[in-house]
């Protein structure tokens, strides 16, 4: 039996998601705004639609909102399911909010058939989750797990200046919490946290495929001012021989990454590899000058902490090999680290057998369910086909592919204790 | 016999070089403003030292100083010598000055022995080579030759805003001349252009030698505006084969340029290549993307029009089949062409023979000499030794390689006619 119960509301879906455009739609994209008045009217309409429901409504000291379906425990640990309802600046409908619409969804069908769940069930609508505003990813799970940097506070937002800690007091939310690193959610009380997302990638879209399981959020290790030093000079005047050419020596070693992570892919190594800034000085640069300077990034992801670790360290032994031959010098600089954060393997394979066309994928970008599994929380998650890529106007879900992940997500609520 | 007179007054050009310096240092470096008090201080001082030594002084109508030891036959076509008196702001003392004190030196060296060439020796100061502060090289040699385009009047002055128009006024001389392209100096009447000038580049210091005749002033073939256009993309969420990344692209193509060169060289062919200039968008790059955009300049230079063709072609072949095999697409846009000049072989032969230590090498950097050749007048140079490139304070040049360099051009004026 692929899934007890199969009656998604879609006509719920698709009345949520339009009134979630009409609320926020400015100009060509969507604007919610983190702890502003974009993400709080996503906030009101998700409220409304659990009310109407008949779900339980808290809202957290930091603003965090859940619709609760009781279960036959009330004192048991309980299941969230859902993602945030911020967005990035002008970005698509889609991104975040699809995953609290689904646990709407999927709880709206289990109370609609008159299941009772054995814990309770929480759709949590998360605050601020992109980093556009505050330049902090996160700030609702991990406000809530009380795992907040009180510094954060200070952080202004990107667009009127306003610090976190007046943002929140705007919205009649509480600092204090923060500043406090008081834990709002007890993670020993959630059995398991369970997110719908739409892909960021175009994976889905290149296999055909409606949604898929994610096996694990990437890790990221960055090098975000490696540079290269060697010497400007003429360009008509300078044999090869003679050269400290910055640009060739750079070229040669991201040429040299390419090759790594190409031998990387053959074994079947989870490995991504981006050089997404490189540039020349513009101060000094010239179209007649051998380029004496570049600063550039090296972004490696992976699943696999020590595959970040052996690219890092062959990275390193390259730039010297390659500065010595070059007659430059490569400073990498400091790297900042991000650890993969895996998926339940319980959680996953249950899903998957819950797929029609099971399909296992990693997440390169952060979600949420990072900051739970962080904690030790079984956490899940499913990505649901989506073109463009996300952060733009044009992502685009079909409802029908929707569907698909919603109902494999509320079948799997009706499976626990698994 | 390697030189005939070779009491060549070191002494002279010792004191004219301290001269120069003391009037046009500014700060670290050397001021020759062109058309402005650096250029004329410069100009005041060689007039002053030619009157001296009994040279006949002409200022043509767009400030040209040339003085004149006269020849046997005074109506024969003449011979020239000198070089440029302005240089770059924050130069050295040496770039262009060196060659007009060189023919100074050779000529005082003539009259002191009561040599009487068979035609004229006009020792020539040059205004306005660099381009530093008009956008337009070769202002005075080219301008004497009638052929420079009218349009260059109203360029301005990087430093003071002023047009070439009002700068020329301002210094007394006659803006119509470039207007109705009159033509100051018959090239038909110069039976030869002579030009020491320090070299911008290391190769003698590399090859420990004072001096060397140069084969001739490369080509330049320039892709100043050449892009590369992938899409943007989540820089954790993009496998490889689904990438059109702008930089994995641009790295590709230009390893494979440098294989390009590489090859000629092991086959001994003329070849520079250059890109000094690469970027990636600041307004849209980020360390989480993969790059949609690169900017890039591709810049070649050869002593053979032949090869910069077959290079160029080579470049929009590559970046078509590297831009199929990573789904962006290249644009090269337009390039400027400046053709290479070849040097006088008869000159170069006899300058050779007059080197205790033979050596020929293009030169990279363009020179007035370059202008002279191009309407026909049999040129060469002779390239002295120099440190730390040119354009700047640190530019260094011994008076004994120097020395080496007037001693050669010194015999070679007393060859006439080879």
């Amino acid at each position: 039996m692929k899934a007890i119960i199969s009656n998604v509301d879609l006509a719920l879906a698709e009345s949520l998601f339009a009134q979630l455009d009409q609320a926020t739609r400015r100009g060509r994209g969507i604007v919610r705004d983190s702890y502003g008045p974009g993400e709080q009217a996503a906030h009101d309409i998700l409220r409304t639609a659990g009310e109407r429901i008949g779900l339980e409504v808290t809202i957290d000291a930091i603003g965090n909102l859940t619709l609760t379906l009781p279960g036959k425990d009330r004192r048991a640990p309980r299941i969230l399911i859902g993602s945030h309802l911020d967005s990035s600046p002008q970005a698509g409908n889609f991104d975040g909010a699809a995953g609290v619409i689904a646990g709407l969804c999927a709880v709206a069908a289990l109370r609609g058939s008159g299941f009772v769940p054995a814990c309770d069930v929480g759709v949590m609508a998360i605050r601020g989750e992109e980093s556009s505003w505050f330049d902090v990813s996160y700030l609702g799970s991990s406000g809530a797990l009380g795992l907040l940097d009180p510094q954060c506070l200070c952080v202004r937002r990107s667009d009127n200046g306003r610090t976190l800690e007046e943002s929140l007091e705007a919205c009649g939310f509480d600092p204090a919490a923060i500043r406090e690193r008081r834990r709002l959610l007890d993670p020993g009380q959630v059995r398991a946290y369970l997110e719908l997302h739409i892909e960021q990638g175009p994976r889905l879209v290149a296999e055909g495929l409606p949604a898929a399981v994610v096996t694990g959020i990437r890790g990221c290790k960055r090098f975000r001012n490696a540079r290269c030093l060697g010497e400007y000079g003429h360009s008509g005047a300078l044999p090869r021989a003679l050269r400290r050419d910055a640009v060739a020596a750079t070229v040669a070693f991201l040429h040299h990454m390419e090759g790594v992570w190409s031998r990387a892919e053959q074994e079947g190594i989870d490995l991504l590899l981006t050089t997404g800034e490189l540039y020349t000085n513009s101060a000094e640069h010239a179209p007649s000058k051998v380029a004496g300077e570049t600063h550039f990034v090296l972004d490696l992801r992976s699943m696999s902490e020590d595959v970040m670790e052996d690219v890092a360290a062959e990275a390193r032994r390259a730039a010297e090999q390659i500065g010595r031959q070059y007659r430059v010098s490569f400073d990498l600089g400091g790297a900042t680290d991000s650890p993969p954060a895996l998926m339940d393997s319980r959680l996953r394979n249950s899903l998957l057998r819950l797929l029609e066309e099971p399909l296992e994928m990693p997440s390169g970008a952060g979600h949420d369910a990072a900051v739970f599994a962080k904690v030790g929380v079984p956490s899940a998650m499913i990505f649901v086909r989506n073109e463009h890529g996300s952060h733009n106007p044009e992502e685009t879900m079909a409802l029908e592919d929707f569907a698909v992940g919603t109902r494999a997500l509320t079948a799997l609520l009706q499976r626990f204790p698994l």
